[in-house]
């Protein structure tokens, strides 16, 4: 059923029209070229609406958020409601400014999203529990620490109320929620966590899943599983080959463009609860 | 011929000023320097005129047009043109919004371009051609696959007619259409397309071979060629030391780093016709 | 003294809140993860303040300045300096536009920088004496070959009496003007000019270095001479295993995740005088 996803994605090769952050957003870009989809980032005002209208699906995230492409995202989310295109929320760094949780509440509260992805830290400040987040990558450690506790499985249920959305928790393990089962993935090496970015592609890898499935709530858990495996089997290559996080980074993207259903029916672990 | 013009761009080591996208705008620097000359990136409107005036050439990229660097565009190829500077246009996504087609056919009516790159789609819909551009990095297929039909041609020559630019239009071979000849240039490799900004990119190199040239032509096929010839050779590593479409990346600009005339000479393949 | 300082970044991971340009931001924030610490990247002027008030250090790189983010600067700068937080600039291209010049120049009257890190051209620019900058990777070559002159030193001087700002400025060596001491760094390699982006991510170390120390000059030199060091045994490993300049930019970052307080001890050429 997952490894499945993947070749719908390089069979249908949706364009992924993503209003994205200038510091990862050429990792975004060649991370869905990898997966074998197509990218279009585009977050003026006046053409967000033309773009998202010949796009398979949307990805707003919030990274580098400012007054010119605020507007944007809104545009772009509604005209994509309008055309039941699937839209994905990386709310980066919510909780670490007001100007950010705010703008998340409102693209939540005007736009439905099919899934939302992020940290323990940004899922709570926008699920409206405690949030202490410090950044954009870095978390309260509490909170990543062996399993989630059932406060944390709360907050993320009463998120995916809220919104209708799949909610993707990334961390040590990730948790995708659903509407109707709570997938819990294995995949993925702490490194990932030095590179940055991690987060950031694969919210645009789940803006491709999404595009070429239609149970929002597989192809979120896909997404993660795929880009799980590929962190794995980058950092046997670094094992092997030696280098540092840069490397790390480029071995991620290459498994990503190298992955097949085998590899990842061999390695992806997920768990329904 | 060719492989001399790259001998002037490390001779001269021109200053390239780029009002470029930020998703491949880190590549367009690092390949300008791989190349021999030297980048500089600015897109504010009060400086635009500024850093031209102390550039080489001047490279439009509109991958990421907006509302504040658009005015700059404008200031920056008029000064150009004042100060007879080569000016490259890079209608990145043209026909995918009326924002994109529009401002680079206005761009086309107010500023004398010496080169104007794209893939086919992005050329017809600013030939005024049929176009279905699907997103910056997708063509149609049909339009790519094989030769260049004869209607292809003589769109080419009607945006040459109406522009005096040279244009170049890049798929599976390149074609470069100057005043006088026409050349087809048959290097580079299919996986190209898999990482994002190589058009980017070779518009860039193409800012550098215009700058130390005199013939926007040749410069354009010697910018192409030696492009193609760093995407074959990339490929050639690759297949020797495995990896992915990162590594790809990665080797292609590492490639024009060690590129020499010689390497050159052994491997372009152009055709004048 | 230098070495340690290494371990006192990774000890605290302090969270650098950089307002810096879109060129070269992926860089600075993978170098900032390889060194130990958090990035976040931030610059609309709404949450410029709070984003500001949960780091440890800021750094202001005019890279792509523009009329949006130049308000954040002033923003952050002031309330940094509220806070008693370490803040850096970095006048990327100052000398190259009269928007550049007094920009940092106004930053410079506005602000109490802890660094002010720049090439010789850049550091003339804003000190008041000649400049004859050429775009933001280029420098006036007269200038930088062999031992600085001593107008140079004297101008370095000026600027740290006028600002008060510990002054780094980069080159074939590196010098540190401290109020206390100039450190001079013969670290690093000349091939470093050719990937895009070492200047600024030395400046993000530098902000890094900074929040994890109290004497700014040592925490400046031991940013340089660590990234310096980086520099060789990237070269080292350039010569080992083959490939060019984007292999090279990769291998700095890798060096900089692998440095050890050992590594520096033995490599570090930091001479106090």
């Amino acid at each position: 059923m997952f490894a499945e996803s993947l070749n719908d994605v390089r069979r249908i090769c949706p364009l992924v029209h993503c209003i994205t952050n200038y510091v990862t957003v050429n990792d975004c870009a060649n991370v869905l070229l990898a997966c074998g989809a197509s990218p279009v980032m585009a977050d003026d005002e006046r053409e967000a609406e033309d773009i998202v209208s010949i796009a398979s699906s949307l990805v707003i995230n919030i990274g580098t958020l400012n007054s010119r492409t605020i507007p944007s995202m809104f545009k772009a989310g509604r005209r994509a409601n309008e055309l039941s295109l699937p839209v994905i929320l990386d709310p980066v760094g919510a909780g670490a400014s007001e100007l950010r949780t705010r703008t998340a509440m409102e693209l939540m509260g005007e736009i439905d999203f099919s899934v939302i992805r992020g940290n323990i830290s940004e899922i709570a400040a926008i699920a409206g529990g405690e949030s202490k987040t410090r950044g954009v990558d870095a978390s309260d450690p509490g909170l990543l620490d062996g399993d989630l506790s059932a406060d944390i499985i709360t907050l993320i249920l009463k998120l995916r109320e809220k919104t209708g959305a799949v909610i993707t928790v990334t961390g040590p393990k990730d948790i995708v929620a659903g509407e109707k089962c709570l997938y819990t993935i294995k995949n993925g090496h702490p490194m990932m966590s030095k590179v940055s970015g991690t987060g950031c592609m694969l919210s645009a890898i789940t803006g491709a899943f999404c595009a070429a499935a239609s149970d929002m709530a597989v192809a979120a858990a896909s997404a993660a599983g795929m880009f799980g495996v590929a962190g794995e089997l980058a950092f046997e290559r670094l094992t092997l080959e030696g280098g540092g996080t840069s490397a790390y980074r480029s071995y991620i993207i290459d498994e990503v463009s190298n992955m097949t259903p085998e590899k990842m029916r061999e390695a992806v672990k997920i768990e329904i609860r």
